[in-house]
């Protein structure tokens, strides 16, 4: 737990910025000063090219390429293709030359570095002047913005201004697609099949190897001054020279807009994507840069408005929780259901750009709450990949759905087939979303026209992959979220939610029957779902074996666990950590240690069904045991020690959480941001300190004060109203925006909320 | 269990016959055979060249490439280059050419074909009538041996006898460095740097790819006719085209002799192994054909002599048993300590020409009775790869020094990683097999000079390996060798045997103490082993954990085992099987059956110390869990079911064992020969119908007939001495060919065997 923060970066409550250059932390920042729209997404590389270390990223969401995975040994059910988000083009391609001298911040002399991400209006400001070899002095400011209201357009300007010359400068602006995937052989997965000119515009359109989708990328130009200009062009770049005479004193504005049509479809055709591509850089051609940053400014004050969280007393706090919301909102504001939320959003190409099953378990929570169209896509991305899960259950032998743990199209892309064959609990955590999201968001129209038909194809699947012996049914060969154990057999977090899953399924029948009797028949006779399997499933969740010390309520993560040899983890040494890399592979297998909670997780997914009693044996339990090599770990400890008055350690297992980007606890921000983990610091936050549970028939808020917070004021969206709660030491204050009132408990008491304020005491217990 | 034979050879005592070329079965045919001779080992294909279907197989031991494994992602302690060992030089090439047609038995038209491998001698002849299409008949014979005295020595006769005609043909008789490595890329592996055509010799020097090892061959050839003729050379093949006058009626015979002279160190010089082979070759000019036979078929004769396996009553069993000892003799007769025993011998490139555990648990007795040369070899190869099992236990972060389970030079070679890295178990077969070696041939020297050595560096292994809990010491994250269940905890095999592994240790130091303490202290200084060590292997050794039902005495394979879902084997069809193959790769580890027995084999590695009641109960619970799925699986049964006095299970699962690959049960003998299982067959008719044990302080017998069978009659070298054993329904009787007498135990009961023979009755339950 010992992480130390590498902090280099301005404490503000609104604003990132990198006072002076950092070299040494160049893709850190790169991938901090990342600006996304769901659609795509740039890291915040240096638009005029940078000698030094440095990963242009440029990624649409959905836009990849396929490999072999090469495996030994060819294995029935393990994927035999790997997916990988690729890097696209370089739309904000700038090369700034000066009496021959070309500006390059790893060579060239530069003074007044300052980069600043603006959390409230999304935009990205960098600016600096440059000595130039002649002695001329050339102060340039860079700011891009991806506009969260035109998806597919983003803008680029850049002011010039000379300080002490007047002269003639060359600015090269193109679009590039020559951006290579490091991880895959450190080359372009790009062909660029056509290119033109054609009046203000600059068209390029590239295809993706192997999957053949098309990008077509276009820009035109702005600028307040006179140049002369020559097209430049090569086998991945296309574009303009311009040639500008700078004033001395005199600043000149240059404006690129760009628009992106970036078409999904494998194997798309080059034509009709370039037509469609054209068709829609027209529609903006009258779009300026200030028209668009108006928009793009209004959309995020809403977005703030509705959803913004107040932390008071700590700034870096504040700063942090703010950088996690932006960073969500940016991966998914809810334009397409076909995007994903990859493990990094577009941020960076570790983890190719997959979705995995934290995107249900800890993503959703914070659309739930905050952009219920965002959270319904994401459900939808499942139900379109429907197909394929029913693919991927065939393969391994079963019936039924079952999805893949790691997955960009939807079909199984997990190379390390001992998680991804058998993290079957994937399954119920996208069944828990769905059930949250309708309860939570009132979308019974999605859970019975889409959710339920998910739901009984994973049942399905649960019941064909699940064996029966004499004391129950269970599941065998399997792996929870505790990545430390595999082939276990009864795992108490994935027999847990899936006996949940069965229930629900057979309650939800049971009310279709009674309700919507056509519909269900529709459905039955779609799925060819039998009253056979109904039974069976009946007595699947009945008998479903959960093993648990019934004396002490202690749960046993999975069969044998009590038995592993203890080891005390604190006398693991920091150079040992992160034992997945530093320790031989099979050695973290054997041991009563987790990676991360396994138990203490579904404790709190259905924490009302569990005493504190039960919460408490088991936190004790199993945190000392806990070895957080998951960034996804602290919160839910965090959340669980809050929930229990144990507020020291719920404020230690919090220190990092909603900064380990932007401190680079972990320090491989510079691979992209963990956007899940951020999910998880809001997730920390909310059901933390805020003490909210939304599993039980209320909302329920059990709050508690850190001692550094003076106060906490967040927003949620529920069941259509804007909930306020703020809370200090004293009170606990909640109201909602609707006339009608909304039941909620606090401190486990119902109460009436209405547009008027209401106040609750904060027990003394639960301030730190 | 219901496997089904495909016959298509002559039975015959002594011979294997091929009457009339079966194509269909051409790669079975040239694996059955493959002649050898430890240091080489060809594939019976043909000689003139085959365009059909075919893998040219020409081996030599130690001689391989390597290619990196390409994990989709690299874990420590996971070995990264995978080795096998490549086909070398054809130096039986040889093409026939008359009227402008080539001899192809694909194309060509042919009569009275006839391939016959006679055991007795180690020869391999075949012969035909080829009718070209100009109407002439020329009859061909090919005979080829590799000698068994001079093992870099082979030949090949050919005899032409015109028929109906009188003119030319074109032999063409040279080296090709060709031949590819099927599996991996399909290619050869080969370069030939140098040619030369010296006097009666053409040499040519070969390298092999990556790991650069260099082999010299050579041929001269000796003809008793007049011919004309000219050198042939490409890129990898050097040699001589004769044109032959016939004569209608006058047979021709054409000798090749050929050297080889393969030099496997690692980055070898070629200049240095060139010499060398030149030199060889030259120490050979002299050595004819009949005189090489001669010497070769004298070693032959001897060693049946000594090591013959006489069945009356089933010739079809009498030939299977010889063709498993001529097989096993072929591979391996004790000639270089440097030597393994690949799992497919020298007959195929399956298994990449690897030894794994059952080197140790299922060949070496075969050796240790029939060559007791050849099992110290065994024993030596893996003294010399100490280095690098002390290498593969710090890799793992472990100490001392384990096995690979897979390996060509002692490294770890082995890409399904778990199974390599959890299947401990090998390294107690090692120690096993040094006991063994030791005790039933008397050779102390081996054993305190290299055996100890190799014992203490595993049970250190085996220490940091294991964990303590309260209740014992055991092994987490294990595989046995049943591996159908995997990451299992506290495997009875594993513990049982690592168990008396630290048990032999300590005995032998404490004996040592006692009798050599100046080599005791030069060991341990050398390992650095220290008391605190001894202490702790002491309480490893006596709180070992051995998971069992203490009333019912039926060990449980591993923790949980006996909680695992029931699967009716039985229920399983044909088209599934093996499942290894047909099931999803997860599918098969959540089950309570099993692959190959686990408890049974430690129930019969160390019979004395277990009672029949423990074995019956045993027996009968883990054989109807078990599928056979490994070919060394039913051996086990039937000895133990001889045993146990169940004759028709023993006879059942006997059934196949000595013609698994005579009748292709498996159906993949094309991919060559099942060298462990020959040797799990030998096992199967000495210690399952014999009824030998030779864990105990005496050799036991109890054995059993067959019903089919009328007498059984082997001999085994043990202690110096020939014991020889005949049994028939009515009695068994046995003798020794030297002075002194020897005590076995027969039925329980001790016997001094002297040169007389002393016969016993043959109890009516020990007859089927």
């Amino acid at each position: 737990m010992a992480k130390i923060a590498k902090k280099y970066l301005e404490v503000n409550p609104w604003i990132i910025t990198e006072k002076g250059f950092h070299p040494e932390r160049s893709r850190v920042s790169e991938a901090i000063f990342s600006l996304g729209n769901e659609y795509m997404g740039v890291r915040g590389y240096f638009d005029e090219g940078y000698g030094g270390d440095r990963l242009v990223g440029s990624y649409f969401n959905g836009i990849y390429s396929e490999t072999d995975i090469n495996h030994p040994i060819k294995f029935k059910g393990v994927p035999e293709i790997w997916h990988f988000m690729v890097s696209a083009v370089d739309w904000l391609y700038t090369r700034i030359e000066l009496d021959g001298e070309l500006l390059d911040l790893n060579q060239s002399k530069v003074s007044d570095f300052e980069r600043t991400l603006d959390m409230k209006t999304g935009t990205l400001t960098r600016q600096f002047i440059w000595h130039t070899q002649s002695g001329k002095q050339l102060k340039i400011t860079f700011t891009r913005f991806l506009s969260m209201t035109s998806v597919q357009v983003g803008f680029q300007r850049i002011v010039l201004e000379a300080l002490n010359f007047s002269g003639p400068v060359q600015v090269t602006s193109a679009l590039d697609f020559s951006p290579v995937h490091e991880e895959i052989h450190n080359r372009s997965y790009w062909t660029v099949e056509k290119t033109e000119h054609r009046g203000d515009f600059w068209f390029a359109l590239g295809k993706t190897e192997t999957v053949e989708q098309h990008l077509v990328s276009s820009f035109s130009l702005t600028a307040d001054c006179e140049y002369v200009s020559k097209d430049i062009k090569d086998d991945k770049l296309f574009g303009t020279q311009l040639e500008i005479s700078l004033e001395q004193g005199r600043m000149v504005t240059l404006d690129k807009r760009v628009c992106n049509h970036a078409d999904k479809k494998r194997g798309s055709d080059g034509d009709s994507v370039w037509e469609a591509g054209v068709a829609l850089a027209e529609t903006f051609r009258e779009l300026t840069f200030d028209a668009a940053l108006a928009e793009h400014v209004e959309y995020w004050e809403k977005l703030w408005k509705r959803t913004d969280v107040v932390v008071e007393g700590d700034d870096a706090d504040q700063q942090g929780i703010r950088f996690c919301i932006f960073q969500l909102h940016q991966t998914n504001h809810g334009q397409d259901p076909s995007s994903n939320v990859g493990a990094k959003g577009l941020t960076g190409e570790i983890y190719g750009g997959k979705t995995f099953w934290d995107t249900e378990s800890y993503c959703l929570p914070f659309f739930i709450f905050n952009n219920p169209q965002a959270a319904k896509n994401m459900l939808m991305f499942r139900y379109n990949t429907l197909p394929q899960a029913l693919r991927i259950a065939e393969s391994r032998d079963c019936k039924g759905a079952t999805y893949p743990m790691e997955s960009l199209n939807g079909d199984d892309s997990c190379v390390v087939w001992w998680h991804g064959n058998l993290e079957i609990h994937i399954n119920a955590a996208v069944i828990y979303g769905i059930e949250q999201y309708r309860r939570l968001c009132d979308d019974n129209d999605f859970f019975y026209d889409y959710g339920m038909e998910i739901i009984l194809q994973v049942c399905r699947f649960y019941a064909s992959r699940g064996n029966w012996r004499p004391d129950g049914f269970g599941f065998y060969g399997v792996m929870g979220p505790d990545e430390m154990h595999t082939f276990i057999n009864n795992n108490c977090y994935t027999n847990t939610m899936a006996k949940k899953g069965f229930e629900l399924a057979l309650a939800e029948i049971e009310k279709m029957k009674a309700e919507m009797p056509e519909k269900l028949l529709k459905l039955t006779d779609k799925i060819s779902l039998s009253s056979e399997e109904l039974d069976e499933w009946r007595k699947i969740a009945d008998k479903m074996i959960i093993p648990k010390d019934e004396t002490t309520g202690l749960f046993e993560q999975h069969e044998g666990f009590f038995k592993l040899p203890h080891y005390d983890i604190d006398s693991i040494s920091q150079e040992e950590i992160p034992i997945e890399h530093n320790w031989a592979q099979t050695r973290r297998y054997r041991y009563d240690m987790i990676k991360q909670p396994d138990v203490l997780l579904f404790l709190f997914l259905h924490s009302s069904e569990y005493s504190d009693a039960v919460k408490k044996i088991n936190y004790e339990y199993y945190t000392p045991r806990c070895m957080h090599e998951s960034s996804l770990s602290p919160s839910i400890h965090s959340i669980l020690a809050a929930e229990l008055g144990k507020h020291e350690e719920a404020s230690a297992f919090y220190a990092y959480a909603t900064r380990l980007d932007l401190d680079d606890y972990n320090r491989n921000t510079h691979q992209g941001l963990h956007m899940t983990s951020m999910a998880g610091a809001w997730l920390n936050v909310i059901y933390g300190f805020g003490g909210m549970r939304c599993d039980g028939d209320q909302l329920a808020f059990k709050p508690s004060m850190p001692k550094k917070w003076d106060s906490l004021s967040f927003r949620i969206l529920y069941k259509g109203s804007t909930l306020c709660v703020k809370m200090d030491k004293k009170n606990i204050t909640l109201s909602i925006d609707q006339d009608e009132p909304l039941a909620v408990e606090v401190f486990g008491k119902s109460i009436e909320l209405t547009r008027q304020e209401t106040s609750i005491p904060m027990p003394a217990d639960r301030c730190a």
